[in-house]
């Protein structure tokens, strides 16, 4: 058994990776839901100024790149290695960003469990001591993602109501090796009150990675169902390879199951024999949160976007104020491909998890 | 500076991962060529018995990961991780893999230069000791990819001079901790005869993250022309940041450049100071080694299976053989999209290096 791994899928990080600085950026729409304070940019138009809406996600990419590596306080040249994922074909979001950054660079697919997918990789590079600093981001578009997965945009089709809006969002992190850590949180800097909690530092201490779990599901209309037994496995097993507690972590995250999903995985969840009142008091799930139910976005948020923004944005900057110690997130990703539903595949389900300690 | 880091994007793999066996696998036409009696599986026609291009290419792949597994004596509860990469949009031929294989799973994109960014990885896993048998492979397949980024076969139309052949091909590795590590080849044991010299084990010793570079190349029939200044860039960061004098390496090759690619590749390391000797006695490039002259592939081979399959085949029995003791292998990478030629980008090149050595 490997020295640094806990059961069947689990990775613990003893040297403790630090998020020194992390960045989100989000779409107009997105700026419009319960979580807009929380975020570092909501842009003025999902544009973004450029004349291609793959070039307006590239673009958010680059943009929270370059704000978290401003907040951490540290040059591009410390950078080790850049982990990139996004939805788009051959990953061209992160592609054409790594292009413009001169850092070496590490692409990764799991659809929209890249966050966690990236942050479990970049953790165990900087934990077994190859890289002190990695940038980890991911991002989506809600116009490249429809023109690419379902209809171009100017087609106006009907969604239907277990549908989910891919979130324009792009969220990234800074890791760094413990031991050089300093904080330096221009969000911190601007609330630096008498009344606010002296700040906190947050490290990642365990990663699980996950299994593909295909439960036969085919409707690309039903994706949070398609995913939720992966989120399931992937906490199951999580919970087991660790020992910990069902009520160790303050806040347990999804990623985009959706407000169907999310039903799903606390059915399964509690099948399985995990208590209904923790999850009640823990659980929750990005895609359900990202938007109101005014906002008229149907069954909730979806793509890689959402739970690295809400991770980057709303979770990161709770868990500075001291609000939540300890989380566990876990990126939810639907592997199908645009192709694969046409030759009678159903949808193969991952979630890769990982646990941060605010200290 | 991080303890297993050299210079500027070079990891040091003290633990010496080992990879305990391999399994090539391609095509008919690939099986002509002059490589053909290194590969582990030929097929006898290109659909595998499947009725997509795309489930031929994932059957292959499954194929050769359950051939290197049984190779290496290993159960297949004891794989720690997955990692694969393909060509394919959403990674399709590894998802579909994965979740036949029931393993935990971690997709990488990175174009044609897969294999080594898998094997890069999987080093770090298995080094860190977070992994302690990791199975890392990457296919490709000449139909699905003709279909995906140019036309579909039916299509019947002119390939350039300047464009390379996709590679029906898959290769396969399974990397152990050293710890444990035992040689198990039946490739051996199949020619274990009184003149053959003792099996030789093979450790993975160096791995070089490569950078993206972008020398603004816009025709997508000219890859090798697009990937050589990668290619380049990770050699000569490879041999800064290591101190190796260049005839460190018996052989050093490139994935994919093909004919042009090498010789721009050949070009700008002499321009570069690389001496030219060096490089007459030790640089090949796996795109100019699949197919002889008179299989009519124009500019060579290209796809992930191309390096995955010499590498996996050709060069891993060499070595075994005890024939080269130190290789430098990076699989090449051109991260254009389907669509980003159609709005004006250029084509990004990416190059991954991981050294092997014998002994």
């Amino acid at each position: 058994m490997a020295e640094n791994k806990l059961g069947k899928q689990t990775f613990i990080f003893k040297n403790r990776p630090k998020i020194t600085s992390a960045c989100s950026i989000v779409g107009v729409k997105e700026g419009q839901g319960p979580l807009n304070k929380w975020f570092d940019m909501i842009l003025e138009e999902d544009t973004f100024g450029e004349k291609t809406w793959e070039k307006s996600e590239s673009k958010m990419l680059k943009e929270a790149i370059l704000i978290a590596l401003q907040k951490s306080g540290k040059n591009k040249t410390e950078i080790d290695v850049l982990l990139c994922g996004d939805l788009l074909n051959q990953l061209m979001s992160s592609s054409f960003t790594a292009r413009d950054m001169h850092i070496p660079f590490i692409g990764l697919y799991g659809a929209c469990s890249a966050m966690t997918e990236n942050l479990l990789m970049s953790s165990v590079l900087v934990d077994g001591d190859y890289a002190s600093n990695i940038i980890a981001g991911a991002s989506s578009h809600y116009c490249t993602a429809e023109r690419q997965f379902r209809m171009p945009l100017e087609h106006g089709n009907q969604r239907p109501p277990s549908a989910q809006w891919t979130a324009t969002a792009a969220g990234v992190m800074v890791i760094t090796t413990g031991k050089k850590y300093e904080s330096n949180s221009p969000f911190l800097k601007l609330d630096d009150s008498a009344n606010l909690k002296p700040p906190k530092r947050i490290c990642i201490t365990h990663g699980t990675i996950g299994k593909i779990i295909d439960t036969g599901m085919k409707d690309a209309n039903q994706m949070g169902a398609a995913m939720a037994p992966a989120a399931v496995d992937t906490i199951l097993n999580h919970f087991a390879d660790t020992g910990f507690e069902p009520g160790h972590y303050d806040v347990i995250l999804t990623g985009d199951l959706g407000l169907i999903g999310k039903q799903i995985a606390i059915d399964l969840l509690v099948d399985a024999g995990f208590p209904k009142e923790v999850l009640d008091n823990c659980y929750d799930d990005c895609g359900t949160m990202l938007f109101d139910e005014e906002q008229d976005v149907h069954s909730g948020a979806s793509g890689c976007g959402c739970s690295a923004s809400v991770l980057s944005g709303y979770v990161y900057k709770k868990m500075l104020q001291g609000d939540i110690n300890r989380v566990l997130i876990l990126s939810t990703g639907a592997l199908l491909s645009t192709i694969s539903p046409f030759q009678g595949e159903s949808i193969p389900g991952i979630a890769h998890a990982i646990s941060l300690e605010a200290y």
